[in-house]
């Protein structure tokens, strides 16, 4: 094992590029309505994983687990990170950026950041929401690819790992109404929307938009997606920007790049929801040094968890042992590196779900298993209506289900706006028969043995990663005085 | 108006004493049974508040209230500060000890702080569970006398502002069971338990202690109201010893002295509860200066939110003018100074309360307001059974409350179990007529109108204090974009 910081020969360098609500909108995934030859480039210089989730399906959440390897429950980023949200990591968590760091990795982030303390998550080098308008670092491709060049002009032959957090194609209806319901009027030229001078606008028509399953196939809808289709598409003229930079300062041959999403897309069912459409998430791994695999695609249930594993395999890193809090147990690392998939074809099966809040008014908690085509959801708190969040609320999609819901009207949806709100404590599905998750099998008499065993397995994961909901609703954590080192869950008798 | 920092003659300092989840065990509110002379000699040279009460039922929160003058729902403070609770107020916030050292006073803590971040609450002298055993800077009264000696001896002729976080009499049981349920056998000198010197310990028994109406009157409880006794007594004796100390440092003619509690006891339907028996504080006021009403008891009802104003009127500082967050509105305080009330009876007759969480996984939102005898409480989350906090779950008391409900045994309580788990969304209760609280008005017709007004100033205060829960549970805040400026609560159709 190489020692820290001495990276093996021609593993120089990491490029990750995250996307803001981005879902299979590409040809790479089948959808060959909207246009991303970047990706289409990308994904033939690397491997496509075409099962990979994250863990959780909301921003800060989602982002806490990519740069540190910890679930939200393990980590304190339980719900959103800005503003009266302010949930923060714990300041003992040890992130993907501080280890490469101390590693002697150069670090960089350029758009969304969108987690805290600093402490906990330094960058070398940084222009966020923090210090930018998140419009113009985020979503504008020219002034991304301008401070890509500055990042890879100032590396000073130290490794490097560049951190790029698109704001595309995250809503901006709720924010920026001018601008279009996906920011698609942004940086278009017209009058008071500035201007982008690398992009070239691609409308697309409602009509032929691809209408995913779990989205109501709706004149509202279909506009929805369409401008949706716009911000995609400059997503990725903008990394496609960003390959150029990284091929023109000569580090293609040096460089893993690596692609995903941070969470489902922001329609009904999707983001912070834990069905297929709010956990599943693209993901490319594109490696100059493992080439066997260029332009392929693997089923191998990959986790946005797998991330800083991954990384700090490249960088032959090791992860410390050391515990979060004084006195607890050291930090087990849910994922592990795919490296090894860029050269065989890995036969993992298990993913982990794990949600606790998203808006700080949105308490939510969930948690779930998926274990092959199986997938286990616990609702802790069904007794209360699903809660929607800002963004949601106000857009063209969900405006337009809630009034064809209240006025009786058909909603062309797969779900009633009651069973969105009111869920079972426990969801059950067999995705082999049943891919969209509408047949619950978990009051079934013949899935019990089934669900319990994955109940348990689910459970297990939680007490491995210190979850404090671990015994919730129906229990009360005990692990201090009599219960320290023995932790137990004992029944408040309350009905769950 | 002075201006900041040139204080009035005479009124050169103040000491803030606030005991952790003590209620009205006292001589001082009419139970003769547990000795308490410090607190009545308090009281013979104060104005002794009979109807105070806290905004909030939960330690951390309570604090940040206290020590802010803002409700947790607008400083930040949701829940508890501890550990993997986490919550933080947010950096735009400016607190109490802030303002005072930036007028030019020394601060200082002891015992407990259980706040954060440290930018928000600085104190120029802190002995805290931050940099001390709590057990040793909260309960062991001999060393908190030392301290409290070190810190007058620290001051340089500024005014100061020292503020005493006993730990006494929170309950130990949970986290230390071999030093008893109150941790009254801490110090006491038995092998294992440690001494303090100064402290003579006072035992009571469970046959001679005064159940409140809402603890069962059974053996169980009253072994814990016992133990709860000899930590109340412990914590009074503490009291004296500081008494004596400022006396000692020549400051009892200058220093304006207040003692409090945080929230209620910790029995069922008290702390974390927005009941009476969660809200009431016990709260004595004493001025040298202002000695007319000395040993009087005032039906004024204060909040621990007035506690920011009443200093800051004392050492004649202004509150600034500031927004906490970039584009908000200005802060408006909610409370007004009480030294009005040391010469002369306030008619003040309205309260607020504005809960949210208490331990991470306990997300149970309740707001209230009390308007004389009339009491109103919002249970956001009603249709979720009400969540049980790790030390009270614990605890002998809700052990055999517990024990005897699933059994089908007398609980001897004047609630079922169900009942408080299972609550109404509204509880409107008429403390003239039924001061336990046991008669919900809330769906009576001839109720109706009083409780729309009542909810309406509720709801006002909830706007004027920017609550992310103001449209909750059946609506949506929507706030930016269109509505910036313009909020609205849009309906969810929830059912709620
Ligand atoms: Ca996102
Ligand atoms: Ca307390
Ligand atoms: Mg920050
Ligand atoms: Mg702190």
């Amino acid at each position: 094992l190489a020692k820290p910081g001495q990276t093996h020969r021609g593993r120089r360098n990491v490029l990750l590029i995250v996307a803001d609500d981005a879902g299979f909108e590409s040809p790479v995934y089948n959808n060959s309505v909207v246009h991303t030859p970047a990706l289409q480039r990308l994904a033939s210089r690397g491997l496509t994983f075409t099962r990979a989730t994250t863990s959780v399906s909301s921003c800060s959440p989602s982002r806490s687990a990519i740069l540190t390897g910890v679930p939200q429950h393990q980590n304190g980023m339980y719900g959103l990170h800005q503003k009266q949200h302010h949930f923060l990591s714990f300041d003992g968590v040890r992130s993907l950026p501080l280890l490469l760091s101390q590693a002697g990795v150069y670090t960089g982030i350029i758009g969304k950041k969108h987690v805290g303390p600093d402490s906990v998550y330094p960058f070398d080098f940084a222009e966020t929401e923090e210090n930018n308008s998140i419009l113009q670092v985020g979503r504008n491709i020219t002034r991304i690819k301008e401070l890509v060049q500055r990042f890879l002009g100032s590396t000073d032959g130290r490794p490097f790992f560049l951190y790029i957090g698109f704001h595309d194609p995250h809503r901006c209806g709720h924010s920026h109404p001018e601008l279009g319901s996906f920011c698609e009027r942004f940086g278009s030229g017209e009058p008071g929307t500035g201007s982008i001078p690398d992009w070239k606008p691609q409308h697309y028509s409602p009509s032929e938009v691809k209408v995913p399953y779990f989205v109501p196939d709706t004149p509202a809808a279909r506009a929805d997606l369409a401008a949706q289709y716009t911000t995609i598409n400059r997503l990725d003229q903008g990394i496609g920007l960003i390959l150029d930079e990284l091929q023109r300062a000569g580090h293609e041959g040096d460089t893993l790049v690596i692609y995903t999403s941070d969470n489902g897309i922001p329609f009904p069912t999707g983001r912070t929801n834990l069905y297929q459409q709010g956990l599943a998430e693209p993901l490319i791994v594109s490696s100059p040094r493992h080439r066997a695999r260029w332009g392929q695609r693997t089923k191998a249930m990959a986790s946005l968890l797998d991330i800083t594993p991954t990384m700090l395999d490249w960088f032959s890193v090791p992860y410390p042992e050391y515990a979060i809090f004084h006195g607890t147990r050291p930090v087990h690392l849910t994922g592990r590196s795919l490296l090894g998939a860029l050269t065989h074809e890995l036969s993992w099966n298990v993913a982990f779900g794990s949600q606790s809040l998203h808006e700080i008014t949105m308490f939510y908690p969930m948690r779930s298993i998926q274990v092959g085509n199986l997938h286990l959801i616990h609702n802790l708190h069904h007794l209360m209506p699903f809660p929607i969040d800002q963004d949601l609320f106000i857009s063209p999609t969900f405006q337009d289900l809630l009034n064809r819901s209240t006025a009786g009207e058909p909603t062309k949806w797969y779900k009633s706006l009651n069973e969105y709100y009111y869920r079972p404590p426990w969801e059950l599905y067999d995705m082999a028969t049943d891919p969209e998750e509408k047949i619950n099998l978990a009051g079934e008499p013949k899935w019990q043995e089934t669900l319990q065993t994955l109940r348990l397995q689910l459970q297990n994961w939680q007490w491995d990663t210190e979850d404090p909901w671990v015994c919730g609703p129906g229990a009360v954590l005990e692990n201090q005085g009599a219960f320290l080192h023995k932790s137990k869950c004992l029944s408040l008798h309350n009905g769950l």
